[in-house]
């Protein structure tokens, strides 16, 4: 069987993003690695996401920067917010204003660069937070604006972009990534890890994490603080 | 007549840009300035954009950093690929993969932490430079994809990307400003401007430009090398 070939995977060094790399390598795609810094409160996941891409079997990682925090309005990327320990109704203050439109630009970029046909992006429309740009028309909207925005777009050729978690609940994402062999305590989701990478266990993003391993039936591999 | 309210404008410091800033400060809107730095050549356009911004009467003028020269690719952002002194048929070198979308998009994650309900951007169907997201249809897809990313799209309310260029000649882009009193002399459209913001008058903006000044039958107040 032919290479699929070159594909960008945007990289966040958390459980979803590294599960959809083991998936896209698993299908034998050459897997361009991105991570974004975004203002983020702390960098223990974009240095996992680059051992992880290296680990893996990636065949590059590149780590680029937009300046969000400049924006504020988000929990994530101001310090005058506080994380919440418990998610409410509505959008949560952990919502990052454009985070996903931004990051899948930087990944639109790229891949017109190196030639890829295929973007990959862990978002998942299940056991989400309620973030308005993880929905699966919010995609549909950015895979319409690619075609149109770049030279392959006029000059012919496609560019897809691929949500493999799209219709997965948490547990069936673990288990996914397990029979890929992903090694999950490597991986950082919390939203306010300590500098060695170790969880708070009390973020909605720590809930959902454990959440998942509970049901998945597999003993919950985090480091927790 | 009330306040059309806040609206972002993106301003490059260029004379399309600028003008877009003088049309919308004269509709009343509280203007939000926002240049983005993604490794031009040259810093010079950031500097005449900030300059122009205070000068002009915006409320507000931030410049904000992507990290589009690690992507390469593109004349403008690579130094490794000269920048071409005639325009040729299809896209040109100079086009700088999804620099639009990023602009867009850290436009639209401005606007929704500020309350903005318009983003202002100098796109131009007419005398342009062939570029694909300069055209209407990319604008169309961005703000479909803007309804879906956003709180504001969520929750109810609008975003509306507004291009009063779009339709318009360089010449009468040039006269819509004069009759604003835009002071052209202080914008930077050139490719390769030196450090004083002086033109090179050989790039395809610089051609475009001083055929827009003479078909609008006005002196070019541009200041060359």
């Amino acid at each position: 069987m032919s290479s699929p070939g070159k594909a960008i995977i945007l990289l966040s060094g958390g459980l979803d993003s590294t599960t959809v790399l083991a998936m896209a390598l698993a299908q034998g795609y050459e897997c361009l690695t991105l991570a974004v810094s975004y203002g983020q409160r702390h960098s223990v996941e974009l240095q996992a996401a680059a051992a992880l891409s290296q680990r893996m079997g990636a065949r590059e990682h590149r780590q680029m920067h937009v300046d969000l925090a400049g924006i504020g309005g988000s929990a994530l990327t101001d310090p005058q917010i506080d994380v919440p320990e418990a998610g409410g109704p509505g959008i949560p203050v952990t919502y990052v204003p454009a985070r996903n439109t931004l990051m899948l630009s930087l990944a639109l970029g790229w891949a017109e660069v190196a030639g890829a046909r295929d973007i990959f992006i862990g978002v998942n429309a299940v056991d989400y937070s309620g973030y308005p740009d993880c929905r699966p028309e919010f995609i549909a909207a950015f895979a319409q604006l690619a075609a149109l925005a770049t030279r392959a777009g006029v000059e012919g050729g496609s560019l897809n972009i691929q949500t493999p978690l799209m219709q997965l609940s948490k547990a069936q994402i673990i288990r996914q990534g397990m029979s890929l062999g992903v090694d999950y305590s490597q991986t950082v989701s919390c939203y306010q890890a300590d500098a060695l990478g170790r969880a708070c266990g009390r973020c909605d993003s720590c809930r959902l994490r454990s959440e998942g391993f509970a049901a998945a039936g597999v003993a919950d591999p985090t480091r927790y603080a």
